[in-house]
């Protein structure tokens, strides 16, 4: 079963939102075991729009739009799809209480133009909007196929009787679409079982790998790669690699023993580069996992960082509950307040420069002592986009952990073409996951 | 003249990424005056990709592919344009050069799926990628439609004559393309001189305000936003407004005559919160905004942080040569530290709390001292989502500010039900929108 999703509005076209309806509809769609082989956009424009439906209904069975359901001239949706089908519009009463009802909870008048959104063909059944004033609407594409002009579309007709097709109509606004969603579902599963499916649960699970490209884990996993239930994919992040194992079954019991076997020889052959499991593209995050590793072992961290400016401190902070295991982070920018802060020797910084393995290290040390805390870190480098030379280029990081044992310093290089705010991130990044492993036990030092 | 943009990817598809490609790369076709009429996605299929390609070079003259240029054997757009026009791909050496040398940079060796990456139809033109190891390919139809199989595409063939379309072609991560792009718009132009245009320029200009919501502004703006050369509309961001005004005139001069007295009425209308001028949506940020101001009136800044987490540091050092206007920031995340690093009285701290003007007053002072800067400025706030109360809910801001002239404290209350990394980001914004103000002498004292 196919569905396409249509996204309606000229302010899409022109670059000034970005869709992240299609997106969210797909995951929808995918958990469903629907597939989406089309996502679409088009402007405000009825020719364009028509044209976009005559094609979506010739490859698939679900459409879904969204947008163009405001109350403003330029708000096409409903009508254009209505004029494909020559279907009549009709101020649907319930619509009507409902959209009046909002503006008097409001405390305001509502304008004539509000109540174009009560419009519906008489057959149609809305989608309630618990949050605007735009209802949805499911249109059973079959009550509409005596109205078709069947000469031009003969063999559509045909097409779509057997298909028995479906159209939900979505405001294009986020919040609103995904409180409509839930009620939505009802008809999509209606629409499968008159097309003799069983909903297919497509369950998914990400593998995070780090210190190791795409294409090696491509090349290392290329034969589960040809699989066809699960699939087996390569993502890249910023400075991971995931493997994303998706697998097909009526229940998501049987999707994961699919999956089992794939996820274990994955890890096996990439055992030093893996550090994480996830069910969706982001719910795993560095931050969240030295975060609970830190707690579970009780301790506690303190970051000295100069290039990257707070930001190492600041993702750190953004797990909640993390004042278990941070209470001081200091950002030293100059070399005086490195020396006054951090005790850093103006010696040193004269002999092996601001950025160099020594002042990395003795910054750790010594915001460890100032914190009191077991872990100290310490950043230090050239985040650009002035200031390299050719012994140290823009892009070069000295990261030195202590506190558990041995004090271990890292060199990381990272593109010097990446805009400084991505330098920042890499070097947080990498900063994260060497203090990952430091707490694991697993960090090497450099040779 | 029309152009097309097509993103290429299952897993846009799935929904796991956002396609953020073709909005950027329809304000950027926008600005050049080219008209864009859909976005599409297609998964990496090559029947379907195909389709697609068949389907824009009947109605575009530009078609510009993101992704699928990738080394592994799901990355198919090249090979799948080639079959579509039945040209053979060569090695490019230049590229094979650039990517041995890409991996060269990084100690690393290449692996024989990245030279895939080097493969391009013999007369096309790369695009230099000077981030990654995926070239840009220009492709000039009118070279390919002697191998067309002209029985079949017969119309097209003479179609695609006519209008001698190009596509262009670029990987999809987003930074590649930014970076990609400047060169490629040299393509573009050549197209269309070729076919005779001059490029009609669609000039923009944002303003920004802080301190106003968006219905107040479009209340305050109705008349103007009537008008349709040039357009008006309101956007909202975080904390912040915007208002586009956009343009059409042959020349930018003439656009920006047509700007000029819309501008100066909004500005006037609005005056106590406008604050910038941008050229796009995003090229105006309150960080560089600040930076210009201290670095204009050679004034330091030294932040403690505590809820905040050193996300107000990050972003103040996210401008480049931020080492001009702060050295040392501070994130004092536990009670302790404000005492033993700020000097904050235990005390002040038992009888006020640590989220109060009190505390708020006496970290931005005493970071003044320790820094020895000229403005010092404290956060110390409810991030949650655990901690809040009655009294003092999650979403609260203390924020003080010290140093030239009185020290101002400000409250803020943000909407509790955002999750914490956004709350962090609101307090940070209005940090530095309050810093802004402080340095410009505009700040009011709350009552």
């Amino acid at each position: 079963m196919q569905a396409e999703i249509i996204a309606v509005g000229t302010e899409l076209l022109l670059g000034d939102i970005v869709n992240t309806n299609a997106p969210w509809i797909s995951k929808k769609l995918a958990a469903l075991g629907i597939d989406v082989y089309h996502h679409i956009t088009v402007g405000d424009n009825p020719a364009r729009i028509q044209s976009v439906i005559q094609q979506a209904l010739d490859r698939a069975d679900i459409l879904i739009f969204t947008g163009g359901l405001g109350p403003t001239e330029d708000d096409l949706t409903i009508a254009t799809i209505a004029d494909y089908f020559n279907a009549a519009l009709i101020e649907d009463p319930a619509s009507v209480e409902a959209i009046k009802a909002f503006f008097i909870a409001r405390g305001i008048e509502h304008t004539s133009n509000n109540l174009k959104q009560a419009l519906k063909p008489q057959d149609a059944q809305t989608i309630e909007n618990p949050i605007g004033t735009a209802p949805g609407i499911a249109w059973d594409v079959s009550s509409y196929l005596s109205e078709l002009n069947s000469e031009s579309n003969d063999q559509l007709h045909d097409e779509l009787a057997k298909r028995t097709s479906l159209i939900l109509t979505f405001p294009g606004v986020p919040r609103e679409l995904y409180a409509m969603w839930p009620a939505s579902e009802a008809f999509i599963k209606q629409q499968m079982e008159k097309q003799g499916l069983q909903s297919q649960m497509l369950t998914i699970r990400f593998l995070h790998f780090f210190g190791i490209g795409e294409s090696k884990v491509a090349l290392e996993l290329a034969d589960l790669m040809d699989g066809q239930n699960p699939t087996v994919a390569p993502y890249v992040g910023r400075s991971e690699v995931r493997i994303r194992i998706a697998a097909k079954a009526s229940n998501e019991a049987d999707a994961l023993a699919l999956i089992e076997p794939i996820k274990k020889q994955a890890i096996e052959r990439l055992k030093p580069f893996y550090f994480a499991e996830g069910k969706t593209t982001d719910d795993v995050n560095i931050e969240a996992i030295v975060a609970d590793i830190l707690k579970d072992k009780k301790l506690t961290v303190s970051v000295a960082e100069s290039c990257t400016g707070g930001l190492v401190s600041s993702r750190l902070t953004d797990v909640p509950g993390s004042s278990q295991y941070t209470s001081l982070n200091v950002v030293t920018y100059s070399n005086h307040q490195k020396e006054q802060l951090l005790n850093v020797c103006p010696e040193d910084l004269k002999n092996y420069g601001a950025v160099s393995p020594q002042i990395a290290s003795t910054m750790a040390q010594n915001i460890l002592k100032i914190s009191n805390c077991d872990v100290g870190l310490a950043l230090t480098g050239l985040a650009g986009p002035d200031g390299g030379s050719d012994e140290k280029p823009i892009g070069l990081l000295y990261l030195a952990l202590t506190g558990l044992n041995q004090t271990i310093v890292k060199k990381i290089l990272v593109n010097p073409n990446y805009p400084r705010t991505d330098i920042k991130y890499w070097f947080s990044q990498y900063a994260l996951h060497y203090l990952r492993q430091y707490l694991q036990g697993t960090l090497q030092t450099d040779n």
